[in-house]
Formats: structure tokens, sequence, C-alpha cells
């Protein structure tokens, strides 16, 4: 935890309620002013990376965010709705950076450029992201339902709907557009879940800048190659 | 867990204790038969792989595995001792099965494809695998240490050499061969370890062998296109 937090380059708790659908705490509906919930929020989610929703303690979190234990649950009933929320906040903001991709350009290729460097933008800004996603996983915590249904699937299904469009305007070669979604996914998630992995296997923080600059530079590269089709 | 067992094609235990390095019990190398240690082995490896370390328990491994615990212990003193035998018996099979990619042919494509084959083949044989490897990973178990330096790193370099050398025949882009051995093993683990996640985003079971037959098809379409230099 303590190498990734070094490598935090910005977390820029920026949720808006408008855009977190339907399971906002009532509480945060009726505050004037965020800022005292974005501190809580941003606190929690480093301390539910670091030790597992199990792990993690209130007090601690309350502590930590530097609010009395009171308020902390005056606006999240409970450790699993901060938790809840936490993970909610992270995947409408990856949703809404990724979705930003879709409209720019009808060129498939260029939409699929934009949505890798979207994605890294994403994960260096919220590097407790792969983290936690990967515990629930693990876990198969309660929440895997709607994450996959509210985000996952859909950002699936707009990638398979993105590479068929690149498919018939003759940008990408003829591919299996499902298991090419999942390799596109593949390349640039594995390298962030398998961090801690990495780091012992290379020898370096493979969450550096540099290096996360060099894998982004990778991924375009092996799409370009693996996916686009070549110009004549 | 049911899902994986009734995906598992075939569980051949077929460790040996040549291969296993140092770390063996000695009540295995005095062992005149491995036909119940062996049974003990595959029964603790479905049930760590459901249960993690924590959670499994030796009782439940003795009754499922049909011996009497003074027995289980006999093999394995400990529960943590056992747990780590199932991870180097599986990582001992996985390092030859890759292994056996090497000394075939001088072509650096064909030995990488051969080595893919053979991880798909690794894993269709032992489902158990990418989960316990993910549970060592996120509890930063004290495993990892002698994981990486005594397999993942040897696997990791072992793959940048054979980049380089299909750089260097010309068999492939001139690519930076680090970045692309973490591609390579990226789009092949990625799918089996987000395979939870997979089943539900896409509304079938990822690791059907005829699935498993598609991606890994998709794989090398992938490598050929994105690593394999055009022939001209």
């Amino acid at each position: 935890m303590k190498a990734l937090a070094r490598t935090r380059i910005s977390a820029p708790h920026k949720w808006e309620l408008a855009s977190l659908g339907r399971r906002v705490p009532r509480s945060l509906r009726q505050a004037r002013d965020l800022s005292t919930a974005r501190r809580i929020v941003a606190t929690a989610e480093d301390i539910f990376a670091e030790q597992g929703l199990a792990g993690a303690r209130m007090d601690e979190i309350a502590r930590a965010a530097k609010v009395n234990k009171a308020l902390l649950y005056y606006y999240f009933r409970s450790k699993e709705e901060l938790h809840r929320f936490v993970l909610e906040t992270l995947l409408s903001q990856l949703s809404a950076r990724v979705g930003e991709a879709v409209t720019d350009t009808p060129s498939a290729s260029k939409r699929l450029s934009a949505m890798v460097d979207n994605f890294f933008d994403f994960v260096l800004a919220h590097p407790n992201y792969p983290r936690l996603i990967q515990r629930e996983i693990m876990s198969r915590g309660p929440n895997m339902g709607w994450i996959v249904s509210e985000y996952y699937r859909p950002l699936h299904r707009w990638l398979v709907r993105l590479i068929e469009e690149g498919i018939s305007a003759g940008e990408f070669r003829r591919v299996d557009a499902r298991n090419a979604a999942v390799t596109v996914v593949a390349i640039m998630v594995h390298y962030f879940s398998a961090a801690p992995v990495l780091r012992q296997v290379l020898g370096h923080d493979p969450l550096r800048p540099r290096e996360v600059a060099k894998r982004r530079d990778a991924v375009h590269d092996f799409l370009e190659h693996g996916l686009f089709r070549p110009r004549a």
C-alpha cells in the first residue's frame, strides 16, 4: 500500500451525486456540501484497498478522515454501505472516463485508442481501483452482481460494438469481436492487477509513472498491430 | 467451485518428488508409495481453492481425502505445509509443461506458440491453479517470495529471452521485449483469473472446453498479428 500511495499522482475525488444512480445514501442527497463526505470516501478507499472489507474498521476510518464516528455513521449507516459507495464512486468515474471516448470521432481505431488512454489516466489517478475490485472478485462479495450488470457488462458490450464497427468499416481485421474485447481488457488490466507480483518479478515498481507510460505505449503498439488492419 | 469442478477435464496429479526441489516433507521422501499423498494433495487443492488457506480445515481435508487425521499430519505437519506443497506441485508442473516448448525447435515463433498451447493444456488440467495463485497474491502470503524467485521470474526471463531471439532472427517485430512478455502473459492469464467475472459478463461459462478452445485460437491469432513480423 505504501508503495502504491507513493506513486499516486492525483486523487481527484470528483464524483457527483447525479452520476451515481439509485444507491446514494439519503444523508448525502440532503447534504449542502459534499467536502466532508468526499474526505470520508477518499480515506475509506485507501483503507479498504489495504485491509479489505473484513479487515477495515469504522473507528480507524473516522480517525483517519478526521471526523467523529457519529458523523461518519450519519453519512454511511454501515461499513458495508460505505464500502459499496466507495466502489460506486470509482466505477462511475471509470465509466464516465471511458465513455468520453465514444462520441468524439467516427473512427473506431481512434475511439479505441482514446479509450486506452482514458483507462490509463483513470488507473493512474485511482491506484486503489484494481485492488479493490480484485478483493471483491476473490471474496465473491454481494457487490459483484450490480458491478457487472451496471458497469462491466455495458462496458464489454460497448467494446464489442466498437470492434464490430471497426471491422465493418475495414479499420480492424476480421476477428472474433467478443474475444478481442476480452483481449483488449486483458492487456490493459492485467498489468495493474498483477502489479504486486510484477514488482517482484521485474525488480522495480511497475506503477512508477515512467513505467506506466512505457506500458501504455506497448498496449497501443500491440493493438495497432494485433487488431488494426494494415494500411494498404 | 462446483461450476469449475464440472468443467475439469482431467486432474492428472503427476507430480514427482524429483522435480519438486528442496521443500519436500521428509515423510514423503520416505514413502514407498505416493498414492495416498497424491490423494491428499488433490483433495487439499480443491478445498484451498474454494475456501482459501484461512477458511480450509484439516479435519475436512482428511475426511474428503478418506484418510485419518493422524496420517494426514504424518505426511504434512501443518495446514501451512500442506498448502505450500499444493502450490509447489502445481507450479512445478506448470514450469515443466511450459519448459517442454523450449528445446523442440530453433524457431522462436513456434516455441512461443507451443508455450501458449502448453499453458492452455495446463490450466484445463488444473482449473484450481488461477484461483489458488490469486488468493496468494491478494493475501500477500509468505509464499510469494519463493513463487516469484523459483518460478515466475525464471519464466519471465525465459519469455523475454525468447522474444529477443525472435527479434534478432527477424521473426518478431522490434518490440520492447519486457513489455511484450507481460502482454503475452496477460492475454493468456487474464481470461482464467477473471473467469468468475467473465461468467457473469458473457452470460456463459468461459471455462467450457469449447470456449477455452476459442480463446486459445484468439490468443494465437493476436500474437501472430501483434508480435510476429508479417512474412514478405
